[in-house]
């Protein structure tokens, strides 16, 4: 089935995501700590804070958010109210912090830019995934990640409904432009490729034209992307492939062409912008004093 | 004098960002290396390419970029033919990268998505200042960074033309409606700001209402955050406050609302989606075989 | 108020020390392990040891002391009986650790180390702050910290009654004899530093003359650092200055001037000695068989 | 022989401290930068630094000092002009630093604090060895250092003449009065020490009375550790050991102690505090503009 | 092609292996020296050393060995006489490192134990492979590598003619007993797969009878790993697979069964103890005065 | 007495291998999860899982095996069935874990990979200490051990019965033949070692001949290692010697000629393979669906 929500994610265990909320939540303390908050707040003070969608949006990244709040006070409950993959109403209270009124503003920043974020990405993947709804094709996303998240994008995506493509160059075989000229064409770089990677890696190769498509067939490649085609060249690849491969469009699809790239057959939307320039989800914390 | 450009940023000495870039490089490659690369391109194949702004933008984030190739390859040459804090045009050349094929096809990802972050921050920061060209008032960022990349984000705004706030919960205090509610009032939270801080931190104090910012006048502080207010109101703080403070507007101010806002005399256009939500501008790489 | 006790510190969150904590750690074990008491002491022996004050002194730092036998083993039960900030007497227990008697003894001299060295800085801060108790000035630390701890120097010397002057290169500005140097004059150093730094940033200038005072006052800095003045000459240019900026006196203060330096009526006195070559406290840990 | 002088360290390779300069300099920098050096000092200003004794001193860590620079910049020309383990006047040039005004500022404090901090321990570690010099005594340092720093107070002690005891927990045995106390007495504890450890530790058991010491010298042990021993019990003891084990007195040894210790003929004398109480050397650097 | 020699491996970039081999270096030095080097060369001695085979094998490892000894001193002169993935003779020169003697007395056992377990492992891959040499089957290594060293190990296997299975878990799907448990059945196991992951992972499931191969090969499985069949079971296996997917024997294959095994017609030997148990290949280090 | 069994041990406390199990488990995972187990097995489903030695053997490691599972998820239960020290029938149940399915299958290589290594290592030196039974000599390992995991691999030889020699370059001085040559002799070396270490530092020196221990006996070194000796000429050796110095053989002592060489009265034998070519134990991980 395509573009599935996020029954079943690739779990995000902390471990994998630990370092990172550590690392940004000292970016913000300097090493130091927080001026305002020491001053102001009592060691004895206690809050409730609503972690409140500002917008309507997909969620993503609650236990990361909550990762924050931990990392720095063990002894914060914190109760999610919202689920990574469904949608949240804008006014919807996804979380509620308890304890300590100055870990919990002291979080505050760290677990939102990482919430925020990520349910950002979710949200534009949902937006881009409904408005191929009626074509069998799915979204995926590319390595065009933030720089140190990718996991956590990765992550986001698939809360949004979509796929993901490689996770990183060790993982699978994608052939693009550039190694075509080293190698000297299609033939010859898909060749190369078969010949030195293990029998667990698949190959694609991105193609510019339906003639680079016949090669890349006459080599039985994995998947073919087919780069910058205007639908009626992607509707034709398509026909020539014949089920042969994977068919994946890339290159600047917006919410604007989706439906028209998706009507052409092809199998994946592979889209760039929904985690290189997803703007984030408005996301705040609503604090009232005492638990 | 305002919103100047880069010409004497806060140098970004590599030991800030070494380890970011080497973590991001380390992300791609899965701690593994690059399949693709590896199995098509040979060791002695030899490469010349051109870092390519797709669209025009201003530049920030180049000696980032020349980190990414240097990482892996030390032996690359890489000449920046653009600026940071300068504007390049669509089809630019920013960079020429030469030497062994195989690092500069396996760091291009890197560099690049690097380098359009930090470009697209400074792209959205250029042009929110230049909407505001008719009035005094600076743009300034706040904390909502990418988690990880603060203090490249914020170089990014300086190359926009933008300047810093805070860099974090240590280096300044920042009195938020949420202080205010733990200490019962602003008059109290400033006053607890003032006794308790070192003499070397200056004192800002976010408020929602006219009166709110009688008593913050009463006070002294250093600066006043007015938060969420329309157009006549910010006129009518900034009269109050008759220079006795720092003014920063904040709150949903878009390059639609931008010059409203700085035509009400306001000195800092206070506005995260600079950071949080800026799209990457669109760089590419064009590879060449041979040096 | 001035030179105030520790009732409202920076709060230490372990977020800041924990990786110092166990880094020191690490180093007495050289990775590998504790000799001696892996021969001699059997895994089921159990112990109580007190942490005890073999001279008498302004104690900081028994949750960094608590981390380090917690960082060995979680098992242990640590109990402060004395209070960071306050002081204890000769011979008084500081706090009590049960449970198995090898972590207690292979953790000892790293929880002492740190908590003899915080419980020093903040010894020396107090008597220097008691020796100008009848004068408004507070004592203000410097960045001449121990390499690797200056998180945990600031805050003993807070707990010692002092107040931090700035915690890096970051936080505010200093503008010292070589930056004047550079600059060409005092006029020329500020009104760079103020035409190029935040809103949220102080400017401080540091003086040699009566002359250099006021050109800096011209510019209107926020406080002056008024460097190796004699008291008559310090007197003079607080009169000069007239609380049009903060005060502070630097350069060679000692107990034995501190009092003449606070009578000319300045409003810090910056001293790096309290952190540099502040002798460690003398506690050490007297051990019974069985909890 | 005893109490060399550092002709032939215990080399200190950059491999040993240079995660410690690094993370010493982020410390400084906030991980953001030098607000003050970037706001008045050009890219291309450049200067000539002098890095001066202000007091006579026993100078240790010009390599390390050297390193804080080029982490910075590894442009910069660093020359010695003293060596470690050798005297310096007061007023003596240590070393000279040539190339960019910005990094030579930026880095000056991380590089004194290093150097002044070594050179402090190097410094009374030469004043206690001078003041037994009439005797074969010679002077050990403790595991009492300051934590982080160890691997390079060890140093520090041996540019000063002294000897370094044990570097951590697990190079060798010392049997403490806690784990006479675990094993029931001074015979147990070494023959539990001695069936447990490898055959290239040594043992040494601190002993506080004569009796214990007699328990001692039957066990055949490498070394004692007479603690707390007027001069004439040491004297004693040293006449039971009669040459059999390395006696070595602890325990409040000062400079004005320290000869009357060494005349009872004693091997060494461990003194604590020649580490975690020495007062930095004072060090600082005078600049020049211009290279 | 089968077997390929390292003619064009994934490259070993030195930011793959770099972290490992300081982290051996300072575990060697246990973050404090060397104490018998130290003592007995002088900071002058120089030294030609030889790395020498003192058994024939497979090498692997140059370049690590030459990290380790450039880690501690970069000026060391280190010149490959033998190449990765060639054969050396028992006696042979694999490389002359010239230089300082400290640093390379120092780094001899780092180095020769990175290059001795990566040439191990290539020397017993390039055996088992060698013992298969006529039949088109392929050797492939599994995760049951080194703690650590996965990387390197991997690598070593390709230079011993292997070729590489999965690098983790993230990288492929290979389908477990264990996981067909959970699942209910291989025919659910293989479907859950193919509707979760992504496009451009390959499934292998691992069939223990003919009958659940049957059903692998129902749902088009992209590979088959035959465990611990007999080779009559093998033989009939491949016949029922007849091209369909990869097939990959496992199980206890040893030099002595290799050749049958292979003889099965199967495309892959999967042998987990060229990595888990592979001995150390002799390689020491001859030493001479000066260079 | 000789080759106790793991009675004792020095206590491998998590500190010191925490940090290894984190990034092996990170290896695994390429940072970014179980693409296979995600697919496959839901986040409620449980299990009991047994990791069951397939072959008899000395186990070590259990501690290090648990802490891969909590590692990745704290709640799972671990129940050790064997000890470390002790020996294991084939077939037996070393410990039994309970919980979620998904982290124990994900969890499960790392810690087999680890407790298998170790128990591998555990396995040989106990064999090689019964062989050599009859004989008072102790074995001991050599710092050819696995690159990061030298700690536990020295602690595995205490799990079989051995001894553990140095652990690093820094606790001992041995002085092999490079040193020799750089000295002039043996006697010149030995002296210049005397002359520069810690008084807690023992000395050992490889001789190849008699005339060479004769004048390391001279010079009353702490240990002799006999390196490459025939049986006769060791026994020669220990005859020499008489006591005055802990004897060592080493140089290729096999299975086969443990006993001959023991029988020549040496005290130690020590043996590098052991740790640097000891094959892995074959354990292997039941697994049943529910707890």
């Amino acid at each position: 089935m395509k573009n599935r929500p996020l029954s079943d994610p690739l779990p995000l265990y902390p471990i994998l995501y630990e370092e990172t909320v550590r690392r940004t939540l000292l970016e913000d303390l300097g090493g130091r700590g927080d001026a305002t908050t020491a001053a102001i707040v009592g060691p004895g003070d206690t809050a409730t804070a609503r972690i409140v969608a500002r917008a309507p949006g997909r969620i993503a990244g609650l236990d990361v958010a909550r990762s924050a709040f931990h990392c720095l006070d063990p002894g914060l409950r914190f109760e999610s109210q919202a689920t990574d993959g469904r949608d949240a109403a804008a006014g919807e209270t996804l979380a509620v912090v308890r304890g300590a009124a100055r870990p919990i503003l002291t979080a505050e920043r760290t677990a939102l830019n990482l919430l925020a974020r990520m349910s950002g990405v979710a949200t534009v993947t949902r937006d881009i995934v409904a408005s191929i709804a009626g074509y069998p094709a799915r979204v995926v996303c590319t390595r065009k990640t933030t720089p140190g998240l990718r996991v956590l994008e990765k992550y986001a995506v698939r809360a949004g409904g979509g796929s993901n493509h490689r996770f990183g160059l060790d993982d699978a075989v994608l052939i693009k432009d550039n190694h075509i000229v080293v190698a000297g064409g299609v033939t010859e770089a898909i060749r190369r490729a078969r010949s030195r990677v293990g029998h667990m890696v698949k190959i694609e190769v991105e193609v510019d034209t339906l003639e680079q498509l016949g090669l890349a067939l006459q080599e039985r490649v994995d998947a073919v992307l087919l780069d910058n085609m205007p639908p009626e060249t992607l509707a034709e690849a398509v026909r020539r492939v014949n089920g042969r491969a994977i068919t994946e469009a890339s290159g600047g699809i917006s919410p604007a062409t989706a439906a028209a790239v998706a009507a052409t057959g092809v199998d994946l939307l592979s889209i760039g912008w929904i985690t290189h320039s997803a703007p984030s989800l408005d996301i705040s914390l609503d604090f009232a004093f005492g638990v």
